[in-house]
């Protein structure tokens, strides 16, 4: 009997009204996602560990949680046996990596141009704490299969809609090309082992400031040539992105080729995301943003609110990923949102709207006769359509109206007896205590008006 | 590269068009149950496992998924380490032991009264075989917190409401309760050890028939006197709910008062049922009706199609499962559907309708400037609720038309720097060929009318 019935560490349980909420978010992002013409997908919540395997780098790796053998396929416990040999799947940790395999396996069934979203828990084995959790939702949508601009457009353009479909006003898109962070390592001279590192010092910009990471990179063995090289990083950003780019490209000029590449690129997303609407206002072309995951080939990009440090979600363009699968290599660019820190934000600035949370009306049998005439007046309530439960209990009038309050229904119909016999019902209203004695299917056209509100 | 990009054995992925179908039967269900007043419930994929141990019985432990600790948590690999040491979670097995523990775990801010339906996934590690997958979806609903027959009244009602939205007609429930069971065992002489066996015998009646069970019955040492009084449970079943009951309770009478109990709750549900609109004929009385869970105290029922051996859903009354979590016992009852059967059925029926599966229109630009002036229209009739995707590379138009085709789209919006300029766009019907030239506003408004349909 000391079993613990909490969830497991960082999971969490959510009663109807929490349910509720989150499918208000999702069907928001869902609907936004199915304007721009993404369409659904869903793939296990396991996968063989050796599609994972390899995508996260190390620290994704010790993150996931791994499922144990079953019956015959699970080795004797000697030593010499690895951990990895007892498992055969390991959960989720994103979605891009099935995707990328679900490409990889339907070639043939999907459209070349393959417009999809997903929105799936994961699971990643983090500390728990504040805000984080070890099962989470993630709403992805990616444009697979051209390396068109376009794709990027479309995704961002998805994306827009979502947290503009949220009530969200004050949200800024900030862009990146990878081609550009490459540029500057040229020009740092910081070979392909240190650029890790590298970046994993200016992702800390926001917290330890320009110092801080010019003194962690010295620490890394970058020298002081190659520290002022990584200068414009450090800068505090530019609120003007034509002229950032403008910068940018007389830095690359005549000196690296990627980054001028990286530049151009920005230079002609601009342009399609002015005429996608997406005005200069909400977007920030910003060269230190790095991005944590390494199968970025090319654009990168976050959206945050105003003033917060934190964004709520991020992507990017990832040319080589399904090529790790199919051999030949398959474009693509994606976005995420988090629904958590979404929801945690809708709620700290009472965005969500209130939602209901019970049926619209109870049946309050009086006694059996009215019972049995509250299940028939049940039955033709819900045939036109209102959500309607019947008190199950003999209880006094008093303790069926309470029940009704604790789940949250407004209206109450009384039946016993005298209302069976008479050919009526009682309908209480209990925010103002008004009762209205109606025939039946007067008072289902009443409910079904409640319920068309 | 020679990774398999197959998901796991016995689990799917379901591309855009399977995940519309199974949304939709989702979606009637849950209206179902919501009409009958359930809220839902999510729980998280993983418990625990000692929530889970010890309530699906040896065959059920098998079967579960479990997860490896992490870290410094897992222990060195060595003799007289067991498998057991190795996890601390399992991937849940069924929707109702997560619920017995929500009920423990929130009883403070839960009703007294708790409706509840939850349609998530649960991972077995059966066999993979036809029909049969790993990882499968359950749409519970439950009824916490009474013993009054109206909470099998409620969810059989709710789960009525389901088959009927999904249009099945030729649905049979088939009831019974675990004390007319317990009354047989009593009358021939079978010990609480040896009911398991003969529970799981009576189970094979339909696959191998009467004498088929009588045999087996002989060979787990029931004797002839035994034997002959489970015959009622053998016999042909009746049709005639009423005629059924009395035969039982005139077999119980004197005899075992559990048995008598057990008859008259069937004969107080049947009144119930039949005022809730379930009438005789879609209900079947049925004592050799067993159900496989060890947890079920009371009425037990199943839903099938008729002349199909195999149910659709099952469920039953279970009051002692929250007891187990919480001390206190907490009567419950609930009702769970296979998504996956039914899908199979509504399918092989050609019951499910056509569903749109890509956007409403495609916009082929035909040169950059058509391209801007797409990403405007797009954009308007998006704010019109409209679904657009725009085709994101330049080429030819047959090429352009082939992609809308291929993701089931209807209708294109042709604009090209002669369109742009004149301020108009071609819409295209794909399926007549007819092309009209329209201003963008026209458009959008014909276009949303598409959407309404």
């Amino acid at each position: 009997m000391s079993i613990s019935t909490q969830p497991p560490s960082g999971m969490r349980d959510f009663l109807p009204a929490e349910v509720r909420r989150r499918e208000y978010v999702v069907a928001r992002i869902r609907d936004a996602y199915e304007r721009h013409g993404f369409a659904p997908l869903e793939t296990p919540a396991m996968e063989r560990v050796e599609v994972l395997t390899g995508k996260y780098g190390d620290e994704g790796e010790q993150l996931m949680f791994r499922v144990l053998k079953r019956g015959e396929k699970l080795p004797d416990l000697q030593p010499g046996v690895r951990p990895a040999d007892l498992v055969d799947f390991a959960l989720r940790y994103d979605l891009t990596v099935p995707l990328a395999r679900v490409v990889a396996q339907y070639a043939n069934e999907l459209p070349r141009l393959f417009r999809r979203y997903q929105i799936q828990p994961v699971w990643r084995a983090d500390r728990p704490q504040r805000g984080r959790f070890r099962e989470f939702y993630q709403c992805d949508v990616d444009f697979v299969g051209t390396t068109s601009l376009m794709a990027e457009v479309s995704v961002i353009g998805a994306v827009r809609e979502a947290m503009g479909a949220l009530g969200f006003a004050d949200f800024v898109i900030r862009v990146n090309d990878r081609r550009v962070l490459a540029g500057f390592m040229e020009l740092a001279g910081v070979g392909p082992g240190e650029q890790g590192g590298v970046f994993t010092a200016i992702d800390k910009l926001d917290k330890i400031g320009a110092d801080g990471v010019r003194r962690e990179l010295a620490e890394r063995g970058i020298g002081a040539d190659g520290i002022a090289a990584l200068d414009p990083l450090l800068e505090a950003g530019n609120d003007d992105a034509a002229a950032t780019l403008d910068g940018l490209g007389a830095r690359f000029a005549g000196r690296s080729s990627t980054g001028a590449d990286g530049v151009a690129s920005l230079r002609a997303l601009l342009a399609l995301l002015e005429a996608e609407g997406i005005t200069l206002g909400a977007l920030r072309v910003d060269p230190s943003l790095a991005r944590g995951l390494s199968y970025y080939t090319g654009t990168i990009f976050e959206v945050a609110l105003a003033g917060m440090a934190s964004s709520v979600g991020g992507g990017g363009r990832y040319d080589g990923l399904v090529g790790m699968f199919r051999g030949t290599p398959v474009p693509a660019v994606g976005f995420s949102l988090g629904l958590e820190r979404l929801l945690v934000l809708l709620d700290e600035r009472g965005m969500l709207p209130a939602l209901p949370s019970g049926a619209t009306a109870m049946v309050a049998p009086l006694d059996d006769a009215g019972r049995a005439a509250g299940l028939r007046f049940a039955r033709d309530a819900r045939a036109a359509g209102v959500a309607v439960e019947v008190f199950p209990e003999d209880a006094r009038l008093g303790k069926q109206l309470k029940h009704a309050e604790s789940v949250g229904i407004g209206h109450v119909v009384l039946i016993g007896s005298r209302e069976a016999d008479a050919g009526i019902v009682l309908l209480k209203d209990l925010a103002t205590g008004e009762q209205a004695e109606l025939e039946p299917g007067e008072a289902v056209a009443r409910l079904r008006e409640l319920t068309a509100r």
